[in-house]
């Protein structure tokens, strides 16, 4: 019943794939980091601005990066077979890690922004964040629940794993959504003046768009890896309640 | 192989999701239309704020609502058995008119810039949203060539179908981050002096910010029910090529 047979043809095998999108996280990383090291000030903990540069390097790092590979660990294919509670592992653990640079992402705005008087919680950017790291939260807490701790019965963990794996995307697609409006909205901050308004598209903003744009094409590889048919761990439901 | 036995115990019924998602869609539209006309000024061709005000409108129509009706014509029960061709010539009717408001929103857009002595394409919402718009001209070409022209071959469409559907859900997705940066953009740009300013969120605010988290809804509901294995025709590479 899986459209299998055409798919075949357009077979790619993951492990390259993988190497790829790697590659292309380690390059957003390193781009949003050369952004606001190079243009915006580097970085310092003192509540004014440079406090505020963490927060787009958390983001992106934690939010989109390390969510991405979280969610793809059932992809490789070692997973498939043999004891899945070193994998369960790894997939909460990387998350987890995604969330704590989040949260530290959070916190860096919402220090800068009470340092100098500016309100949280206004811009549809900061909804649709915040609306992303409180699903994620809801996530890793569900997740926990139902597939680590030993308790939840292989019902739950049936009824609760499509609805696990719909969010999984949603959020990855949510949080890139995120960035992309923060990188546009931090450039028309702070591209105001004299010859480097934004709309003159001097050098920052080229590299800035750049990088908002390798953001888009990361997110969209993920689910889009994440929804291909023959990448999926075979039979995943007798495999799924042994642990 | 595909995993059918949970998925049937959260088994809703396609046609009142689509209800659902079809208000959703009715009342984004009449949420954009609502903010342009009663904060924004309303609608004109003089090549002002008015006709700017066209943008955000047939954008939200053309690129998100009707883009979404086209997408999941193949989820309608109706659609998997009998003549295709009607079915067909519904999906690519529906993609076509999303495409012409599209065009046009882009043209009001360009328009008001050009009129305005504006710069156009430095923003990442403008460089997402072209992109958005390149990528959906070349998907309805090829679903064009590929699966409504008659001469193209089987094994052509059998190998394009699974990246018409890929790419189906992605262009969704770019044009919905689009909106939400564009619609964040607009409020920076329009709530900037004395007691309406943006971070003071006045109603206005409120409002289009609102309207943001719908689409993102929308959009992710959409991709959902693309996604959802049991609403998928069944069997679709032996229909596929038949006509």
């Amino acid at each position: 019943r899986c459209p299998q047979r055409s798919m075949a043809m357009l077979d790619i095998p993951f492990p390259p794939f993988l190497a790829f999108l790697g590659s292309l996280g380690v390059l957003c990383v390193a781009l949003v980091g050369t952004w606001c090291q190079h243009w915006r000030g580097g970085f310092s903990l003192d509540g004014g601005s440079r406090t505020f540069n963490w927060h787009p390097v958390l983001m992106v790092t934690g939010l989109v990066v390390l969510y991405g590979a979280a969610a793809l660990v059932y992809r490789i294919p070692a997973t498939w077979s043999g004891p899945k509670l070193p994998w369960k592992l790894l997939h909460g653990g990387l998350a987890l890690g995604a969330f704590v640079l989040t949260v530290l992402g959070l916190a860096a705005v919402f220090c800068f922004h009470n340092s100098n008087g500016i309100p949280n919680m206004y811009s549809l950017h900061s909804w649709m964040g915040l609306a992303t790291v409180l699903l994620f939260s809801c996530q890793w807490a569900a997740g926990f629940g139902a597939f680590l701790l030993p308790w939840a019965p292989t019902w739950i963990r049936q009824l609760y794993k499509p609805i696990h794996v719909f969010f999984g995307s949603t959020i990855l697609l949510l949080s890139v959504a995120s960035c992309v409006s923060g990188i546009n909205e931090k450039l028309f901050f702070s591209l105001k003046n004299g010859t480097t308004q934004y709309k003159l598209l001097p050098a920052e903003a080229v590299f800035a768009n750049t990088l908002g744009m390798l953001i888009l094409l990361f997110g969209v590889l993920v689910v889009g890896a994440l929804a291909r048919p023959s990448w999926k761990r075979p039979d995943p439901n007798s495999l799924d309640s042994r642990q």
